[in-house]
């Protein structure tokens, strides 16, 4: 019976209920979702709730309860469960088409959205297709650092292997691009770009959806749409910003990116990632050059031709933040995630160097690592090759002063930060490195540029002795991606093969790298700021680990006295939001 | 001139000079090392120091002091320096032999004691070479966990590449084999059984020498003397005895390293490592088949095999023990280490299990983690395969019962550790098939053998959250290998690539491998014996990394209030020393 009819049939009942429902919405001011029955011309209430509703559905009726005068705005604000503004961030597959398609095989849901193109087995595919108009899904085994650049041309991207934490993941999660990961199985045979799923033998060229949602894999193409963002959508966003404490920025690397966060409601960068910046067309030949170098006089030629690109990079994004912050890590990973894997481009570097194949072979194996999570990387980088060091302290400096000279408003003050601090005395080596050259750029340019030099808190030790780190750093930035790693003894690559373990076991009920772990991580964490603000006051401290667009770690942030959270831009409306609840329930 | 010539020339002065000795020796009350001049029949003193001595030496002239009434024994205790000792526990070279060898080579002195032999390139070949009776030196590029045996069968190891905390070094240490590592210089070709050291081509069966306190290498046969055990030696130790408060165990695995220790006087063991024990010969077929198990029956059936080698290996070391505590750590290191890599065993491990090869080599390669420091080992293995942990109880519990049986007096009452605890929820899950399955053994057999369950601190999370882990343990022990590890966030397998640097910039002043770092590692194991004796008062706490042989780590230990320290049997007497001296600077 539709409610029209109840009317013209009890409208005794009828005239009832419209009473109690306006008495239940008052009384729980909230769309209520309610169960009666009318027996013999009585109203008999069953049961009633709040109301279920999709992410849109849920701002307006939030919007509507404000402007009803039934809520106020912080209400509101409160009311919005932040993880389901996800879905309102990424595109979707069209209701109608989706109506009608049968998934052929279910994955991870890795980064959400929904993405259809033509299947691509490389990188170097994704992004040639790409240049030439194609829309393109890029399935591998798994992907590497080497594939950045194919994951940004493509649609969206599958993996056989890999769990939520896998490379795939996390950099496509960054990216806001779709991914489905841990597709088990697909039968991959990548040499001959083709696999087979759910019967069928899939080559090159061969159209897919996905849906990075749900993990469903779909055969064929169905069309997505681009989410809006409505008015609604702004209206609570707007009044989140009037309740939180916390400031939100995004972790970013290009100007695209940047951008994109900036539109978002990002108020700077809090991580830029150098080293994307080196696989680049052009860097990646130089920065090979530099590895196989065998002086600093080498080291530094080699360096030399990647430091105008660097720095022209970072006057992009110094142009993209307009006067916000900026962050920039020094380069962190370890060299062998640099250097060449076929046989061509091996041969093309030893050509360059004047060496033999052979050379060149063994100076890429004398870089293998047991465990490079726990290897050369970061600080440790700085240490062994300062020259790097030097390299990109000059191309933050000259940017700044150049983006500065066209926008003397801006108040740019460039950010420089250490990655993979577990001593001062490793702070006090680089940031010496850093700081004399620093000086000197800014000497010889008479320029009166301020800059600060912070550490990433991302090593235990670094916690543990942020007594000593805080008299030289200028701020403190979680990495809470390693920090995580390191405190629990697990690397993020291999925990997958236990993990599920765990669940059943209930020993975890979340995966400590999508959930920050208070008890343990969390405690260092509060231990390096008590420690860190005893010694330096002035410290500012943020997070930019992929806790950052948590909602339950962004409201830990905020009990902390963390100064910003630094998030994928995709995720900074989300954490804006977890952060005004984070405060209101705080006040 | 002789000091009898000067009695007579300077009758005087000579008188005068035996004064002032005994004045001095009587002030310093130690040897004194003096330089005087006699001019014009006068007797000037010029300096004077504390004499420098051998070991044995030093310890003869602390008897002496003390038998002079000069000294106290406490005080003899004291001027004793315990690294020293390590010299007198190990063979040496022959001393006139050695006066005329001229070294080819300098490396790293790895693991102290002298070796000669000939070279053997392989563990197998170590061990058959052994077999017959001859005497060999193990040189490699670097050694794995599968050249355990081969080690062992050898006088000495030579390595190529690695530091002073590689594999080699290590394991070496552990065993008191000598050991020199990282001689780069030798161009090693292992397929053909050769290399060319100082322009000299070494095959299979040549003979060479190798110094590993020195780190020297020599071509041919020094003959070596086995290291005595003195008189004064063994008082000094029975003095120290009477001082320290720290109990000294060691890290022992064989029957025969336990007793090694017992006669050093270790008081337990506080670490045995039960991997070694799945490396035995019949063992590690039946290992590998268990991992390559489709089920939990098949894994059974696999580990059954095992069970009755692994109760008589722990019989063994009961034995050896006579009543001693023994502490026994489950299966540790991740799966992929006991996996066969030549093509032969591959084959024979698919023939018992009725697979094909490539089905086994698939399985091998999905064992392979990223950073397996970081991966899927210790009570994670427990976790996901608990029919592991329920058969090394079986075993553990059966051998105490049977040892208890034929001696009674012993107080034997086993002490399970298990490894990587990380939150307490694996500790419960873990301990809840532990206790499970013991007490079924202890009821079956009609026994009222007692046994407790504990837990390596290696993961900087265990000791965070130590008052909820104290709730569940009997024990703590430090594993502090690992704990410094995570804490600084790099593995000591690569550590090597910029520790050098570290040095050369003064960021790190000792290897913190070697020596404990106080600051951080150390702040961490005060926090865990603070929660974890905040909880448990009744916990016993002990520390079985390295550092337990190591003076300055000891005297920390004892500082913080450990029960006891566990090092390698050849470290024993330096820790015994260091205890005693770190009771008397503490009274």
């Amino acid at each position: 019976m539709k409610i029209a009819e109840m009317e013209q049939k009890f409208p005794e009942a009828f005239k009832q209920f419209t009473e109690v429902c306006s008495i239940l919405e008052n009384h729980y001011r909230d769309m209520q979702d309610m169960e009666f029955t009318v027996e013999h011309g009585k109203l008999y209430m069953l049961q009633t709730r709040n109301g279920k509703r999709t992410a849109q559905a849920a701002l307006k009726i939030a919007c509507d309860l404000v402007d009803e005068g039934m809520r106020t705005k912080e209400e509101a604000v409160a009311m919005i469960d932040p993880r389901n503004l996800d879905t309102l961030l990424h595109p979707q597959f069209d209701a109608t088409a989706l109506k009608s398609a049968q998934p052929i095989a279910q994955a991870l849901g890795a980064s959400p959205g929904a993405a259809c193109g033509q299947i691509v087995f490389t990188a170097d595919d994704a992004k040639a297709w790409k240049a030439q108009g194609k829309k393109v899904v890029l399935v591998r085994l798994e992907t590497s650092p080497e594939d950045i650049e194919g994951m940004k041309a493509s649609q969206g991207i599958l993996t056989v292997r890999g769990g939520m934490t896998s490379h795939a993941a996390v950099v496509a999660r960054g990216m806001g691009t779709c991914c489905v990961s841990g597709c088990g199985d697909i039968a991959m045979d990548e040499a001959n770009k083709k696999f087979t799923l759910a019967g069928k033998e899939y080559h090159e060229g061969d159209e897919i959806s996905i849906d990075g949602s749900t993990g469903k894999i779909y055969d064929g193409i169905i069309p997505t749409v681009d989410a809006t963002i409505a008015g609604e959508f702004g209206r609570i966003m707007a009044w989140a910003d009037e309740f939180r404490r916390l400031k939100v920025r995004t972790n970013a690397d290009t100007p695209r990116d940047a951008k994109k966060a900036r539109e978002l409601g990002a108020e700077g960068i809090g991580l830029c990632r150098t080293e994307h910046m080196f696989f680049g067309e052009g860097r990646i030949d130089a920065f090979r050059e530099m590895i196989c170098s065998d002086s600093v006089e080498e080291r530094e030629e080699a360096l030399e031709k990647i430091l105008p690109m660097q720095q022209s990079d970072f006057e992009a994004l110094y142009e993209a933040l307009e006067g916000y912050p900026v962050t920039i890590r020094f380069l962190d990973p370890p060299l062998h995630e640099f250097v060449p894997t076929d046989e061509a481009d091996i041969k093309k570097l030893a050509d360059t160097k004047g060496k033999t194949v052979e050379e060149i072979k063994n100076i890429i194996d004398s870089l293998h690592e047991f465990n490079p999570m726990m290897g050369h990387r970061g600080c440790r980088l700085a240490v062994t090759y300062p020259e790097i060091a030097k390299m990109q302290t000059k191309a933050v400096i000259r940017a700044a002063m150049n983006v500065k000279k066209n926008h003397p408003d801006w108040a740019i003050e460039p950010e420089i930060m250490i990655p993979l601090i577990g001593d001062v005395k490793e702070l006090k080596v680089v940031k010496a490195v850093v700081v004399e050259t620093a000086d000197a750029e800014i000497a010889a340019a008479g320029s009166d540029l301020k800059y600060e030099v912070g550490t990433m808190i991302e090593i235990p030790r670094a916690a543990l002795t942020a007594d000593e780190i805080g008299k030289e750093a200028a701020f403190f930035c979680f990495g809470t991606n390693d920090l995580t790693q390191m405190t629990f003894g697990f690397s993020r690559d291999d925990a997958g093969k236990f993990l599920e373990a765990y669940y059943e076991s209930k020993i975890f009920e979340s995966d400590p790298f999508a959930r920050l772990d208070q008890n343990g991580v969390g405690k260092l964490m509060k231990m390096a700021i008590d420690l860190g603000k005893g010694v330096n006051p002035n410290l500012h401290i943020g997070i930019c680990g992929e806790h950052g667009g948590d909602p339950t770690s962004v409201d830990f942030c905020d009990a902390i006295g963390l100064d910003y959270v630094s998030c994928s831009p995709f995720r900074v409306p989300i954490a804006r939001l977890a952060a005004a609840q984070a405060a209101i329930s705080r006040k």
